[in-house]
């Protein structure tokens, strides 16, 4: 079976994550690939591509996405993404979204986004967290792709729900590469800034803690007191997340975890504390976890780009089109 | 008034960040330095001090040192501390000893580390936390320099003693560069291992928890369930330090630390999350605090080889000495 | 076709290079996998392999490696290399050294190295140099996998050959990243030591230059002063290398690249000067070539451990097995 | 002898590094900053100078300076510089020009920078390569700061002068932190793109080539071919130029240079081959040099903010003012 797809947005860094994969998909054919002002030769974007893969990105054009693809990825700011997400679904076209625009519902993404200009098919959207949702994606025609923090947070945390504490509070202390900051150069991602460098940044105002809170409620667990810290590192690719939550129960985190994830290739349950580098390059989500007394700490590991992002998002259109998620996904990290 | 003074074990990193900040001292001179082989020269060891500082490695001989020295600084391994400081004291000499040596109570000594071969003095041993106990280090004879993890934490923390439950886990979650890990190589420390890595370390079971958690009992604060995660990341030096606490009072986080630290040259409070890039090269230890409910977020960042070693030795030997603790302490951060 | 293959060494850097490449080989096997001690598990060694790859080192013995494989790749320092390569190529199995005991004519590898303890095959031994010799290396039984430098300098200057003068001074001024000094730690690969750093090593004595010569004589240009200067630089990995030669025709340094490499899929001649970043991860030697006057600047650009080690390695094994050297060769570079 | 002293351009890092140097000099007041827009509290533009130093920058008004200050520092960009150089002088305020208004003859700077709007002054501007001009800087009224790229290769090469050949090329291959491109975000200086790669950028075509050419000449030598290859690495700052040229008469390198700076506190001449990390922080430059047959090899190291921009100012004001070059010169690197 072959499916043409469209990357939507793809001179940012999600967007070239996912022209990568695709490229060595077997079932997905790169059929339309645009940006908003169109007319940039893909390899000239990321000279790394000579020789690889060349393209002269469109002007997005939803009819001619329409006309041509079975399935399209929105590698867009949230807002955009809205608006050309609707059109497409109401043209048939099925729609993995990496922005956050159908990842909340309409009055947390109102509270914390902007305006929702299509509260229609937020109504329908599958939140894709492939290993937590994967019989709701299979069905899915609108796919919101999750948030890099909420990944490796929801990841780690959900094996554990049973067994924590509602009205403690919960900590997340998270830690990501300078690319989850995106293309877009500032004085943040300037080198000079960041290199020797570590701080937090919107500690406690972060919009992806809403995100948090609102899935893990989804799933029958309010969590009342979630504290969601991120800090941005030194290092181009990868996030570490560090989750501190209280235990009602005497538990072995590490049997809970490697019981839960039993059947995921993808998921790594680790005996040692993960890093970041073991990660960096692939799909996987590696997780650590430990208990101090009644404290559990989890330690999760993915690639922002990836399975925070981009091979997430493949890993959805693979189920959404009834094939199996693992199909094209990177394994073998870029270590040394 | 002029002291000499004497730095054992000056080839390590604390070691040159004594000689570096003694060599503009106006009433210290550098007036004997030692490693336990002896021979080397230190501007060898360190070519950046060519033309700056020359000095042929004595090895250390106690004796030696108690006939020229006023005051030793100890940038020694424990266990070799105490064998080097308890007869420096019992020649006349005063001590500051940066190892854990003198930091904990016996029991807690043992348990943590090995046994100790110099109970009597370490009884009369202060800790050396210098803005905290600035009168007993003035009377002192033996300074236990604190470590540079517990620094950056109490520091921190002290402050909003008085509001937090004690009975709720208090999160530590730190991040330090890799100079904290000293001079010795060894696959954690080649630069292709953390370079584009992080990861955490010994979580719950590092020893700086138990100095932590007997400092606090100390000033009249048991907290019962401390737990400290440190985390390796890909910089030379730094340490950030987040806290995550439980508030039994409503307070301005803020104006707790400013009013504490009014009048603390070297301890500043700022309005935005700090970062270690401004602090790196100084003796300043940034705080910066929020809460959400009740959760109090602190993150308080250092430069864990000066005000975590070597600028907090020099400040406590200062004291000692009947100097003003600021004198020669560095202020002007390596920025940009 | 399918082959068995060995990998003797194989919990090096360029041994794990080695690995992820004949993972996807759909022709090789990774049928043995040794190390002097044996007993290590390879994904203890590099957890990042967890999951994709287990394996149990065994302690190299050549008798075993001659019943299962029919090539073996020699991961090993030099010395030890020929040791097992002389048994092995007796025993029938193709080698491919990735070391340097079989680069050099005899007088030059005793020169630079030590004693060689098998001139029978270093006779025989084929530069694999895979643009240049690719004939040559389809009928070898014993590869002599090229050096880093000497792989990113010769693809830049034999193009050239025709136009340069052999009396004047060729300057080549090289940069690479801390993998190339390998996995053992020292002062030198300490992060502390590298970060924030570079400088020159070994300038005008590295035993690459020898290399270098030696294969531009046996392609029929005696250059008579070469002078190489290695720097290491604060990156993982990568190796840029600059050239300054003295044209004695009037060319145009593009298009005799261009011309040169028309055919070649992995070399490619960039129009703007080269950057690491883009061939780090990949096959791909890029090049860059400007004039100024008669003076010749080339630039080149490849990854270290895979064009300048392990790549390589496996294209010339493609080559030796009848096959495309293309098979297998990663192409997509680890940006952004 | 005290002296009123402006920073204009004070926002940018050779803004920044003239005030972290003034703030300790014994003779000059730091009494008028100002910037382009004015308005700006320095110690927002720079957390890092909380506590130590607060000033809300000036709006530049020459008027204003001639009336408060002795001597101005002007950190502005090329072609701004001239406009405020020259009514500064015409108001009887010496000027120290960080810019390259005044560092070349009018048709050189004309052909590679802009029109010239103050031929007048730049006849009488002296170029302050402290070690080598002293006598005409302490007389001048106007400096043009020497580019870093040329203090480091000057100042290496300049010894050698007697001894190398005229019509042999010359290669410079210099290798520049990614404070040398200022504090001015772009794709190159976000760190995603500069982090773990390195390229060389305007080869053969640098402005700096014609300041290394003209300034040789003036010195005497006309040297016909000089090649010069910048390259941007990933560190912040520090820089390292590697110098390539013919030998006429048969030397000891390291005699020679030693000979020649026997007397400079601030060149250091050294016998292994120099590092960045060792100058970074300090007024130093290191030094090594080694010659392969008559091929002369020359290493250079500077830090490119401060020797190569505004310690190197201030040691120019020194002069003007008929002070000691040495004052206030940082001589401690910021290892480890």
């Amino acid at each position: 079976m072959q499916y043409n797809v469209a990357v939507v947005g793809a001179g940012g860094y999600t967007g070239v994550e996912l022209i990568k994969i695709l490229l060595d998909h077997p079932h997905f054919n790169l059929a339309y690939l645009s940006s908003s002002q169109g007319g940039e030769e893909i390899s000239d974007l990321y000279p790394a591509l000579k020789g690889v893969f060349s393209y002269k990105l469109k002007k997005t054009d939803v009819k001619e996405i329409a006309d041509t693809c079975d399935l399209a990825f929105l590698a867009l700011p949230h807002k955009n993404a809205m608006e050309v997400a609707k059109p497409l679904l109401d043209l048939g076209v099925k729609v993995v979204d990496l922005s956050a625009d159908y990842r909340l519902r309409l009055e947390n993404y109102e509270a914390f986004y902007t305006r929702h200009s299509d509260n229609e098919h937020l109504k329908e959207a599958v939140y894709g967290l492939v290993e937590i949702y994967k019989d709701e994606i299979q069905k899915a025609r609108l796919i919101a792709n999750p948030g890099c923090y909420p990944t490796a947070t929801l990841l780690a945390l959900i094996p554990f729900l049973p067994y924590i504490e509602s009205r403690h509070s919960l900590i997340i202390d998270a830690k990501s590469g300078v690319s989850g900051a995106g293309k877009k150069c500032s004085q943040k991602t300037h080198y000079v800034s960041i290199n020797e460098n570590i701080f937090a940044y919107n500690p406690l105002k972060h919009r992806h803690a809403i995100e948090i809170k609102e899935k893990l409620e989804l799933l029958g667990k309010e969590i009342y007191h979630i504290n969601f810290v991120p800090h941005l590192l030194p290092l181009t690719r990868g996030m570490l997340v560090s989750i501190y939550a209280q235990l009602q129960t005497d538990i072995d985190p590490l049997e809970v975890l490697e019981d839960f994830y039993a059947n995921e290739e993808f998921i790594r349950i680790k005996r040692e504390p993960v890093d970041v580098k073991s990660v960096a390059g692939t799909h996987f989500c590696d997780i650590y976890a430990q208990k101090h007394g009644n404290t559990l700490f989890i330690s999760s590991a993915i690639d922002n780009l990836l399975r925070g992002a981009s091979s997430q998002a493949v890993a959805n259109a693979n189920l959404m089109m009834g094939l199996d998620a693992s199909i094209a996904m990177p394994k073998i990290a870029a270590i040394p």
